[in-house]
Order: C-alpha cells, then structure tokens, then sequence
C-alpha cells in the first residue's frame, strides 16, 4: 500500500490536466508496438479527455511517440526491458515477469496512478498477472471476463461473461456474475435498467443443471428494487437476441459459445464473399453494394467492439485481441477510458459487496 | 419381443418390392400434416428406393395422400388418434402417450418393421419415448443428439453430438459420443476416415475440466487401428471449421454451442438484408446479386440439414425441426434413407459393443 502513495503525485497530475490517465501494456499484441502508439493517436485524436502511460522498450517507443503528433504532451513513456509472449505460461509470468510491460501497465493500476489497463497481450498471463497483483473485490469468489456481443437489442451488443476466466462457476458465482454484468451494463454502454438472462438449454424453470437452478433462485433474491430486470433462463439463440442485456453463464460455456459465433459468422462472411465472386453479374452486384456491405461490415465488425473486461478485482483490465490492429486498439481504449470516467470499478465493488438487495440499491 | 414377430410380414413386404421402409410420424410439426405429407412427395420423387409407412389420423392423411401421385403405392397409413404437442411434458407422453402418431412411429422401429423413423414433434418427448421404447444399446449409458453444423470442409458439415439428448457427460460417455460419431460420419456422410476433436476452451493438452482431460485418453486409446483420427483438443471456432469432421461434447455445451451459431448468423442475414434495402443503389446491387445470395441460402440453408439423429438406441431416430416445411421434412427423409440403407445402426451397435480397439475394426 506504500506504493500507492508513491503514486498519487502521478494520478493527481492526470487529474490536474483534466485528464483521465490509462496504462497501456504497449508490447502485447501480435501487430507490435506500432500499432498500439497508433491505436492510442486514433483515441487521442477523437477524446480530448485522455492520457497514456505506455509501459514498453523506452527507446522504441519514444521514437514511435515522437513521430505521433496526436500524443505529443499526453504520453508518458515508462521503460520494460521485457516482453510477455503469447507461449509463455501463465504460472512463470507470475513467478518471473516482474520486469515485462504487462506487469508494469497492470502496476499503474495498482498503485492507482490509472483506474483502467489495457493489454493485447497472453490473456491467461494477463488474468494471472491482474489477480496476484490487484487482487479479488471484497465479495467476489471468482473474477470473470465480460465481453460485448452483437445482437438485435438497439444498442447493438449484449454483455456476456463470463468468457473464460475460470472454467467453473457455482450458484454464487454466478448471481455475483449478474451483479457486475448489471454494473458494466449501466457504466459500460449506458443502459439504465440492464436485463440479465441466465444461460441454459431451455427457458423452462425446471430445466438444465443443479446450480443453475439454484443460481436462478439466487439472482430472482436480489432482483427487488436492485435496479435491473431478471428475465430467467434464456438460450444461446439469446446471446444475439433482444430479450436480454446481460447473459450469465460459466466460463466453459461462455468461451465455447463466443467462439462458435465467431467462427459461424467468419463462415458466412467467407460464403458470402464466394457468392459474390461467383459470376460477372454478381461481380458486379458486389461492386454496387460495396457501401452497403461497408455499412454491414462496420455493425458486426468485431474490431469495433475489441476489449475483454476483466470484472471483480481492485481496478479494471481490458484485454484487446491479440491481432488487433490500431482500430481495435482504438476501441479498447474508448472502452477504457468510459469505464475509468463513469468511476465503473467503484461502483462495481459498491454492488457486489452488498449481500442484501436494499443496499444494493447504492450503486 | 412378439410384436416384432407380429410385424415381420410388413418388413418383409416392404424388402421385397425393394424399397426401404420408413417410419414417418405425419402428425408432429408446426406446419401439420401437409407439410409432412409434401415433404414425403418431394423425397418420393427423387428417391425411387423408399416406401413410407405414415402415423397420424387416417382419415386426414387419405385425404392428402390421394391427391398426391407421387405416393401412389407407396405409403401405408396407420391410424393414430392422439397427437403430442409441443407443449406435452415428456414424462406425461410416456406414461399416457399410447395412441399419439409418434408413439407409433417409434413402434414401427421398435418390431423393426422399419430402421428408421422420423418426426417434427417435440424433442423432449420424442426423445424419452424413443428411450423407453426402443431402450439403450449394449455398451451405452447415455444416449445423444448427433446434428450437422455447416462446415469449412469440403463436405460442407461437420457432425457434433451431444446437442442435448442430456446435459451431463462423463469421460466414458464422451468416449462413447466419439465412437458414435465416427460412425455416423462414416454411414451417413460418406467420410472414410472420420477426424474426430473433443470441445474444450483451448487446444491445450493441460487445460479444461477434468472429465476432458480423461476423455482425452479414452478417446486417444481407441485410435490405432480403429479409422480415425484424433486431432485431439478442439475449440468453439472448429465447430464451423475445416479441422475435425466430428465433434464431440456433452449435451448443455453441445446445445448452447448450436443455439448460439443458429442466432449469430440470423442476426448476421438480418444486418445483410438491412444494407441492401438502406439505399437506392445497394437496392439495384441486390436484384443483380439475387442469384448469389440465392446460393450463398443453398450453402447455409438450415432447412437442407434438417434433421438431429439420436443415437445409441436400438433403431435410429430422425428429428426433423419442429418448423419444418416439405423441403425440411424432405432432407430428413433423405438423411433417414441413407442411415437405413448403409444399416447404419447395426454397425453402430457393433462399433459401441467392442470395447477393444482391436475390435473397434469390425466396423
């Protein structure tokens, strides 16, 4: 806890330029540093209320931040001779990657210089890593990743988590999934009163596994007056759908359904393209349609919705896909930076540690 | 066991005008009795080996079956008062289910009159009469749900099972699901040498449950000799991949798994036909590329691949979607056809009995 006061100077300075500070690990990601400066100069240039601190090999990315006019005087270089790769193994990150970029940005967040970290990084390193070094939030047995997923709701995603942060979840586990799925709902993408939906084979109340039963007794508990919408089980056909805001699930499933939905849509989209090559005419065709599958494209494109949030430690990590490029980075940090603005974790902690549902209501 | 005495002259009718007898249940869809009856007319017409034996009431089905040509000769009427409804709890339709159209159907294979019987009905039921009626093969604890998903391959699908004929699975049942499967690739979509993985939230040999990791092992000890492959760990995105023909996972992931993929590409076709209407060209561009998209329909067509097999009973069941229309019903039939005329269950059944990879070979 000394080094939190260590900081301070650093944080207050954020808040004095009335600028709200995030880490970024700038070395994770498959495209490199580049890409990341580059992904930070597209936030800065459409946010005027962030600041980095980007956590890598000084002498590279000073030559990279120098060349960058969007980050000049909002960027602090802070130097990590080492790099996190994606084969290493969780385990040794925690026992022997002191001196790695990740541990750095994910410092920043402990000694609360920032309120969020970003990474593109090992994202089993980078769970490991957040939980050492942030520790869990009183209340929380298991931390879980929170994703955005498209759907048919009109603002155009669900949360879904947990993702695969543990591949287990008991009843507890996951009404306490609810509750920060609820909260990442109201700071994340504004929406007031969230409905959550909890993930099984069927609708029906008597269906589906024995703690998923009792989990569903255990969120209707804390409905009353806590602000949101239990909706009851729902299907994966819902993940996309419009009955819910929030899908609760474990780990296991939630991983497997996120990545069967990517690879169904990849095979659309890879259908699609053949379709159109098909023929002169629907060569044609295509070239007529360009803007409309521009349009398509921007929607389900899941660059735009890039940033796994790390939900149930002491501060927030978003993890960006490991290819992201400077769009995807881009969208991480927006995700970031709204989240550290609307005082998320805060918040989040607030909700969580409260057992009872009338103090639920503070959040 | 005298029933099927009782009903031997009825199979042998049907083997000896050389056509394969299929046991439809006329009464189970959304769509009623029409659309089953069309869908029948539709597979008539373009296989001449098979012959229909219908389940449903008489009076109604006479009346479609006389104005069709294409069942002339061909299709055999059993009279079934009652009817399962969706909603019908699957414990009620056993106990009281006697006279219901599918409970005959299901009859049809138990005295093995046919090898196979169809229906649009409720999944639930269909499945728990199925169980009771048919009963368990030899060397099976856990029956399973087997569909196929549209594919990278180039055979366009892959099999997975379980899909949801339960929701729990141990390393044995998992195991078994392998054996299954591989047969089914085998008999029902002509791959020689079937690769098989086994779903898990990563493709690393340490990771997952451990019920997983033991599958791994059984699954990995049948291999030699036995004409197949384990490729081992397989993830959400290999589903609709180009890695495994088979894959393999219990019946809550299986379920979720499927429904999550059927939603995302809705919601994907959904965002497509808004970017075509959104403007005057992308309209134009949309009535050139209409025999593309009509293609691209072809390929992901859910209706072409109607139909889950439920396996590891004695005789097989195919269940059509519950919405299906004649072109649905119509590919069920066709999926029926081929299962009986490879005799399918048989070397299922001799496949699953061996618990030896050596006699694993007999199939």
């Amino acid at each position: 806890m000394t080094a939190q006061t260590d900081h301070n100077p650093a944080n207050a300075n954020a808040q004095s330029t009335g600028r709200t500070l995030i880490s970024v690990d700038a070395m994770g990601g498959d495209e490199g540093p580049a890409a990341v400066v580059a992904g930070c100069s597209l936030s800065a240039k459409i946010n005027p209320d962030i600041a980095f601190v980007l956590h890598g090999d000084a002498a590279v990315l000073e030559t990279l931040v120098t060349k960058t006019p969007a980050l000049a005087g909002i960027c602090e270089i802070r130097h990590a001779s080492d790099i996190v790769t994606m084969d290493d193994k969780p385990s040794q990150v925690v026992r022997t990657g002191k001196d790695t970029s990740m541990w750095s940005a994910i410092e920043s967040v402990r000694t609360r210089e920032a309120a969020v970290a970003v990474s593109c990084g090992n994202t089993g390193a980078l769970m490991a890593l957040s939980m050492i070094r942030l520790r869990k939030l009183e209340g929380v047995n298991r931390p879980a990743i929170a994703v955005l997923y498209p759907s048919a709701n009109p603002q155009g995603f669900n949360v879904m988590l947990d993702v695969g942060a543990d591949i287990r979840a008991d009843a507890d586990d996951l009404m306490r999934f609810a509750l920060m799925g609820i909260s990442y709902a109201r700071n994340g993408m504004d929406i007031k009163r969230p409905r959550v939906g909890l993930l099984n084979v069927g609708t029906e109340e008597h269906k589906g596994r024995t703690e998923l039963k009792e989990a569903y007794d255990l969120i209707r508990a804390q409905e009353a007056g806590a602000g949101f919408d239990f909706v009851g089980f729902v299907e994966g056909g819902d993940i996309s759908g419009d009955v819910a805001d929030v899908i609760v699930t474990d780990g296991f499933t939630g991983n497997v359904a996120i990545k069967t939905g990517e690879g169904t849509a990849n095979l659309v989209g890879r259908r699609l393209r053949e379709a159109f090559g098909y023929s002169l005419w629907s060569r044609i065709a295509s070239a007529l349609a360009y803007t409309s599958l521009q349009r398509l494209k921007m929607k389900i494109d899941p660059r735009r919705v890039n940033g796994g949030v790390f939900l149930g430690l002491n501060g927030t990590v978003v993890k960006s896909h490991g290819s992201a490029d400077a769009t995807g980075v881009s969208a991480a940090i927006k995700l970031a930076a709204q989240l550290s603005q609307s005082q998320f974790n805060d918040k989040l902690a607030a909700r969580v540690a409260a057992t009872l549902p009338v103090e639920d209501k503070s959040e």
